[in-house]
């Protein structure tokens, strides 16, 4: 019993008689000449608004030192002023002294860990990680492109590890980790991931916690940069990955890495890690000498605006009011342009910042080109896999946040319209 | 002929009664139980107070957009805003595009530099630096420790070179990096040396352009911390490195560094470095990795405050006007009371954040323990060699700017009692 809308189940006619009417949507939306960008997680001006006032707190006629009594417009706190290092303990559910405050960027913060890996090693390392001839990461993919950058950067060979509903293919991390000793990390976005939007479950993180590593300084890098943007009053629940470490007797095995950026400002937020206190005590000593300290300014203007977490939740609700409508109307849309003809499916996120959609096998780097023709941007085809290969070309992550309503319904229309025309080009050509 | 306050000329029956009032002396002051801080160089309170409007300007109701239009709230902008750009192009005396903004922190971006050099290379390295089993920098002594630390972290051997009044030993320089190819780097701090307070001659700037190295891949690390930081109307000057490079025929020889730590804000500031433009495309797409981009925010804040080189230069004859009495008051100090008795040199400099003190040979230690010992808290003796080894345990770095007047003239006078027990002991102990 076929589906009527199916285009599996269209004859060619039926096919043609599609391709042509929607050719000739195609070519209206290319006469428009559009600019449309959907290719970055990036806020829109509305969010940023909403912390707009966070520029007023901090102004000469206001203290400036913080609860410790340091001087924050002067030299010191290599890791970060009290408040600072408490509202993420807040956050992350962790220590106060198992936080490391950075500056602006959490990506900065992944990066540099990676590097101070690759040159000097990790607490309990036997030798710096750049010293053994080949080193490897596990990437579930689809997964962030600027992790894997990091790791081309390094030559860390990376590996593609499928994301399955509930995080991570467990059964093949497993049964890598504990095989190949040059396996030296894997990358997760646990919670609303980049950019499948997937939680990982309590039995993922368990698994993560526990398995057996050949490599004894292996690193689970835990990139929770989504942890506070629900788009629900129903947000997915993440396990806290640290307890589950210590419980497993693995105290050591996870970095966690979050920041403000989509909380406050993109440009001028406040990063922070947190993990065990060996770790962060072995990796405050290398940060010591790479900086006097990070900008404990902007850590007191946040501080002094995000308060705890309870008011940070509040704030991250008006973040939710403004996004979620934006959200809903892809999804929407998505339904009502491709719902039922079998040929991409897509997932509904509770939170984070992006949309996964999967066309037919072979279908995703066409798409994004007569998209960019049409004049919408999206994230280049290829780019959410290690190496921009996705082996089966078809993964296109929406960002919906940045563009308004109106140009996000256009950008969306003329993806569906794309994605429909690419459908039936490869259809008819293995007819 | 000699000088009757000469600690050198005196005999035992005069040197131990001068042992006995500098112990009066010392024991009162050890009775004070005060607790005083000259180990580092930090702008004091009332230098703070200079920038402090700074906070001001950059609030909600001013534009948050660059000169480009960019939106400094959000992502974007990997090497900085083009105002930024140009007022840092304005400061080291060279074009927009051999610049890149960092975050607040130049010592950051130094250590970082090394970091990539070690992992990377540098444009036009074979082979990342980390890949040789030898790597040395040469480092003009007394230097920074923060530039030591830095090697040391990273396993690269440091080879101490004299300083000489015009700068590093040059003749030593060019003999070592002409024959050994495990030279990459040199350290500079080229005006108002720290801890010396020396300036490069020319000639020193020019031996460096064009010497002939055998490692083809060397760099100058020029640390140009005190570029603008006069503490006379007469300032030191110092040739421009990067132009002596390009007309040497090695334009991609140095890479240069600054911040705004001592300009406004050691604690949020702004850091750049510059370099040939191969260079800075080289770095800038390796740094592409590391951040979506630094503070733009904190960039709008110093060129709104700053504005241009001439603002910027009446700025600092504020900063100026504070420090300068103090500089003055220990030198008349070091004067009155070591001045003709033999025990003791040191340089008077045109700008910078120190002075440099050096006693007899193998003082400095117990010098720096008995202050210590009476509230006075110095840099650490050897601080200023590699490994932290001054082989004549002499050099004293005197840090004047953050104490009050008062508290620095108390602090300076119990240096110099404890220099002259000090002596007074080795002289005793030789006779």
């Amino acid at each position: 019993m076929g589906n009527k809308t199916d285009f599996l189940n269209m004859n060619i006619a039926e096919l043609n008689k599609h391709y042509v009417s929607l050719k000739e949507r195609y070519a209206e939306y290319k006469n428009q000449t559009m600019k449309l960008d959907m290719s970055r997680g990036k806020p829109c001006p509305e969010q940023l608004e909403l912390s707009k006032s966070m520029l007023d707190i901090v102004t000469s006629s206001d203290s400036l030192k913080a609860i410790d009594g340091s001087d924050c417009l002067n030299y010191g706190g290599v890791d970060g002023i009290p408040e600072a290092k408490e509202l993420f303990s807040q956050i992350l559910g962790v220590s106060s002294n198992e936080i490391i405050i950075g500056g602006n960027s959490s990506l900065t913060l992944m990066h540099d860990t990676v590097s101070r890996a690759m040159l000097h090693g990790v607490y309990g390392s036997e030798l710096p990680w750049g010293k053994h001839s080949t080193v490897k990461f596990l990437c579930p993919s689809p997964g962030y492109d600027r992790h894997f950058a990091i790791c081309e950067l390094s030559n860390i060979e990376m590996i593609a590890v499928d994301m399955l509903n509930d995080g991570p293919d467990m059964d093949a991390v497993e049964k890598l980790v504990s095989q190949d000793d040059t396996i030296k990390g894997i990358w997760c976005v646990p919670k609303y991931s980049n950019p499948d939007g997937i939680t990982y479950s309590d039995q993922t993180v368990d698994r993560l916690a526990n398995m057996q590593t050949k490599e004894r300084d292996f690193r689970v890098f835990w990139d929770d940069a989504y942890t506070v943007h629900h788009l629900t009053d129903k947000p997915d629940h993440l396990k806290n990955i640290l307890s589950a470490c210590k419980e497993a007797g693995n105290p050591d095995r996870v970095f966690i890495f979050t920041s403000t950026s989509k909380v406050t400002f993109p440009g001028a937020g406040v990063a922070a890690m947190a993990a065990s206190v060996e770790n962060i005590n072995y990796i405050r000593k290398q940060i010591a000498v790479q900086t006097i300290g990070p900008d404990k300014i902007n850590q007191l203007r946040h501080f002094r605006f995000l308060k705890d977490i309870d008011h940070l939740r509040s704030h991250m609700e008006k973040h939710a009011a403004i996004i979620r409508p934006k959200f809903e109307m892809v999804l929407n849309k998505l339904d009502s342009e491709l719902g039922g003809k079998n040929i991409a499916t897509w997932n509904k996120p509770n939170g984070g910042y992006f949309i996964s959609l999967n066309t037919l096998d072979s279908c995703a780097k066409i798409v994004v080109k007569m998209a960019a023709d049409a004049g919408v941007t999206l994230t280049p085809a290829g780019a959410t896999f290690p190496y921009g290969k996705d082996l089966r070309d078809r993964n296109i992550r929406i960002a919906p946040t940045f563009p308004s309503l109106k140009e996000l319904e256009k950008s969306i229309e003329i993806l569906c319209v794309c994605i429909q025309l690419a459908s039936i080009n490869k259809i008819l050509a293995e007819r």
